[in-house]
C-alpha cells in the first residue's frame, strides 16, 4: 500500500466556525492529520509527497468557473476590503435564480456554498489542490498496479459537489481519484462511502452517470447533517439511474445494523461491473465521535478493511471525517490493517 | 389617508448579523421605526393599531409549513439547546434535494433563509405578525374607500418568498395588502417596489400570476442585494408572463434615469388593469443612505408621491428598507405628502 500526504494540509487552518449562532472553534484541525500521520508512522508507514497534475485535472469533477472561484477567493476577499477568514452570507435561496452567476464577490461565495461551517482562510486553496494531487497520485499507483493506496489529507472532500463546497470540503478528493481511474482506462469504478455523512458530493457529481457506482451508508438525512441530501430514494437519474446507493440508517443504529448496510453496499458494487473502488474512509461512524451517533468499534474498522479486500478490487482510500483524537489514527489504520495486513 | 403602526415592532430587536465573516450590529432596528413614527406625528397624522385578523389570511402568500416554522422557532430554537438570537448555518445548496423538509430544527431554518443577517430572535414572530395585520387593515380601508393608507411597520417583507425569509425580512406586507385587495373584490392589483433593493419575495410570490402586475426599480442585481433574483428578462411565468417588469438601474445612477424607470413602471401599471395599488416604499434610494447607491433627493419623494396620485387608484404605502437616520422619516413623508397634501 502507498500512502500519499498532503504536504500544504496545515494551510487550511480557519480560525473559527459559525455554529448555532455562535463562533466556535473549528472542528476540521490540522491536528485530525497529525493524528493519523502519527499512527501511521508508528505502524512503519512510509508517507509519499504526491505528483503535481495540472488543474485541467480537476475538470472532470468540478466546474470551470467554480474552480476559478476558489482558486482566486482569497486575493477578492481582501481586494474587497475583508480580513481575517472568508464566509459566505447571503446565498440563492429558494425561488432564486442559480443560471446567473452575480459579479459581486459576496453573492459568488454564498453561490457556491452551503453552510457557515466552512471558512475559506489564506492557505485553503493550496491546502484542497494539494489534496488533489495526492487523490490523483493514489489513482496513478492503482494503474500503475498497486493494490491499494491511501490518501492522508484534509481539508477532506466528500461534501464538495460540482460547484459546491461545504461540510468542510473544497474539492471532491475521492471523486477525483474515481474520474483519475475511469480516464485512466477502468471501465467502470465504485465508489463506497463509510463517513457517518452522506457524501452528497460524490453523489451528485456522478448522479447522472453509469460508470461510476457509489454506496453509502450514513446517518439518515432527516436528522443527520447533510441534511438535504442522502435519502434511500435516490438511485441516479438518466444513464446514472440504479447507480447510486443509499442506505441511510438512524443515528444510533448498533454496528449489526450497519454491517448489514455494508453486505448490502458491497453486493451491489460486486455486480456494478467495477474494476477498482475508492473508500470515502471517515471514520467517525466509531462510537466515540463527538458529533456522530453511531457505534462502530476500532476492531470493527479492521472487519470493515477485511471485508473490503475480499471484494478482489483495487482500493483508494481517502481520508474525510472524524473528530482530531487520538483515536481517528487507531480507525485508519485498523481499517487500512484488516485490509492488508503488515 | 389612514396610518397603521405596528404595536409590536420593538419586540424584533436581535444583537447582531453576521456580515463578511464578522458580528455587526443590525441595520435594521427599532429606531427605523421611532424615525419615521416621529416624523409622521409632528406633522399631525394619527396613527392607528391595527386590526387583528386570523392566521389563515396569511395562506394566499406564504406556504402553511413556513408559516409554522416561523411561528415555533424561537421555542424550537431553545427547545434545542440553543440561546441568544437564532441563524442558519447550512441551507440546501446546488444540486440538493428541496422536496423534502428535515426534521432537524437548524436544517429546517436553513431550508426556509437566503441570508445570514437575519436574526430570529425572541420576539420576532409577533413583530412580523403584527405588521401583517398591519398591512391587512390597510387594504381593507382601501376596500372600505379610503383612498390611501401607510404601514408603519418593522421588521420590513419584500424580500420574504413564499416560504424564505432573509434581507431582515419574515412575512411580506406588501404582498399581503396586495392579495387581501384581490381577495375583498379588487380584479386586479399592482405592486411598485421602489426600494434601491430589488423585491425578491414579492416577485416570487405572484411570478406566475396574471392578476397581481408587480413592477420594480432597484440596483442592478450583479452587484446589488439580493443578487439572485431582478433581472430585467424576468417577465414572469405561464399565466403570469408579463405581469412582471424589471427596471434594474447601476448602481450610482442619477435621479433622472430613476425617473425615467418610473415612468415606465407607472405606464405599465396604468396599462395593467389594476384597480388599486400597493408601493414597497424603502426610501434607501435616498442619496445619504450608507448601504445603498441611488441619488433621490428628499424632494423626489414628493415628486414621486405627487406621480403616483397622478395614477387615480388608490394606494397601500407599505414601509420597506432605508437606514436608521432622521431623514428616513422625512423622506417618507415627502413621498406621503406628494400623494396626498396636508
Amino acid at each position: 500500500m502507498r500512502f500519499f500526504a498532503n504536504p500544504a494540509q496545515a494551510g487550511h487552518c480557519p480560525g473559527f466556525e459559525f455554529f448555532r449562532g455562535k463562533r466556535v472553534p473549528c472542528f476540521e484541525t490540522p491536528e485530525r492529520f497529525h493524528f493519523v500521520e502519527q499512527a501511521l508512522r508508528e505502524a512503519g508507514c512510509v508517507l509519499e509527497a504526491p505528483a503535481a497534475f495540472a488543474d485541467e485535472a480537476l475538470l472532470g469533477v468540478h466546474s470551470a468557473r467554480y474552480l476559478e472561484f476558489l482558486k482566486g477567493a482569497w486575493a477578492e476577499w481582501l481586494a474587497t476590503g475583508n480580513e481575517g477568514d472568508a464566509f459566505p452570507a447571503v446565498w440563492p435561496g429558494a425561488g432564486m435564480r442559480r443560471d446567473r452567476l452575480p459579479q459581486n464577490f459576496a453573492a459568488r461565495m454564498g453561490f457556491f456554498a452551503f453552510d457557515t461551517g466552512t471558512p475559506l482562510a489564506a492557505g485553503t486553496w493550496q491546502a484542497a489542490r494539494s489534496g488533489a494531487d495526492c487523490a490523483l497520485s493514489a489513482a496513478q499507483s492503482l494503474l500503475a498496479g498497486e493494490l491499494s493506496a491511501f490518501v492522508l489529507t484534509r481539508p477532506p472532500g466528500h461534501h464538495a459537489g460540482i460547484e459546491t463546497f461545504g461540510g468542510y470540503c473544497f474539492l471532491n478528493n475521492a471523486a477525483l481519484a474515481a474520474q483519475a481511474l475511469r480516464e485512466g482506462g477502468a471501465s467502470r469504478v465504485a465508489v463506497l462511502d463509510v463517513d457517518y455523512h452522506h457524501g452528497n458530493g460524490t453523489q451528485e457529481i456522478f448522479y447522472a452517470r453509469p460508470d461510476v457506482f457509489f454506496a453509502s451508508i450514513h446517518g439518515d438525512p432527516m436528522t443527520e447533517y447533510p441534511f438535504y441530501l442522502g435519502h434511500a430514494d435516490e438511485q441516479g437519474e438518466g444513464a446514472g439511474l440504479g447507480a447510486n446507493l443509499n442506505l441511510p440508517l438512524p443515528a444510533g443504529a448498533p454496528a449489526a445494523d450497519w454491517f448489514s448496510a455494508l453486505e448490502q453496499a458491497l453486493e451491489a458494487i460486486a455486480h456494478s461491473g467495477a474494476e477498482a473502488l475508492v473508500v470515502s474512509l471517515g471514520v467517525d461512524a466509531w462510537e466515540g465521535d463527538p458529533i456522530s451517533r453511531f457505534r462502530l468499534k476500532t476492531r470493527d474498522y479492521a472487519t470493515l478493511g477485511e471485508r473490503l479486500r475480499r471484494l478482489g478490487l483495487p482500493v483508494a482510500f481517502v481520508l474525510e471525517g472524524g473528530y482530531a483524537v487520538r483515536e481517528i489514527g487507531l480507525n485508519v489504520l485498523a481499517c487500512l490493517h484488516g485490509f492488508e495486513p503488515a
